[in-house]
């Protein structure tokens, strides 16, 4: 998908003010370390608009899912999308341009998970990315409580 | 202000994915066909960020309001300044470019207004507005009820 640096620019401010970036550490022991790391870029809007349409046309991937609240959400949660993504709105960026260094981050830490130790790495860019969200419900996740 | 296409591109994004626009027709009979029409470019975010400052920094005009419920409003309200933001971002705008066009429209109307049936189109375009914003307590204003 070729955009021009204004289409991105357009993407970077609808992310910035609508977006969330965010991953989530779900407990889980089919996982070697304990722990499911579940990243996701989300766009939302009312279900009563299809604004969506016009999004997924620029971007081409990612899927929506619509809530019993009457919002809808677009979700980018596949790894490769998300580093696609990233690479094309990530110049552009103002507000979130730290939320998405992190994302970054943490999915190249991911490949490189050795040990436990590299785990509680991630877990701790994890619970960092929840200090920027301000997020009320923040739980801080790690190996040894 | 000189802004780049890019910083035109971003604000576009930005109004589309969070922004409001919209036209009150307030009845007030201080005023001569009994309303005041009043335009608003309105955008929203958590009290708790400090996101609009950046916002701010790029657009250099409207004003801040904390709301009660934790939601901060970054309002462009003065016709001149609304006029300058159309211009801006209007080339960019994918969803709410009709929205945008009756909003100019309804300005550039509202300056040729000679007689109630003048004034009349401007009603009607308020109430074609809030169709597009699908709004649920929709009024239906008119002259003659």
């Amino acid at each position: 998908m070729k955009l021009s640096l204004q289409q991105r620019a357009y993407l970077a401010g609808f992310l910035d003010a609508d977006g969330s970036i965010y991953v989530q550490a779900k407990k889980n022991q089919t996982y070697k370390f304990g722990y499911q790391i579940a990243p996701y870029i989300v766009f939302y809007q009312s279900s009563k608009s299809n604004l969506f349409q016009e999004v997924y046309k620029l971007i081409g991937f990612g899927h929506v899912r619509m809530r019993k609240d009457g919002v809808t959400e677009y979700i980018i949660g596949k790894k490769e999308d998300i580093l696609n993504f990233i690479d094309i709105i990530s110049p552009y960026l103002i507000l979130k341009k730290k939320q998405i260094m992190i994302l970054k981050q943490i999915l190249k830490q991911k490949e490189l998970v050795k040990n436990e130790e590299d785990f509680e790495t991630i877990l701790q860019l994890c619970n960092s990315f929840q200090d920027l969200n301000y997020s009320k419900k923040r739980k801080i996740r790690t190996l040894c409580p």
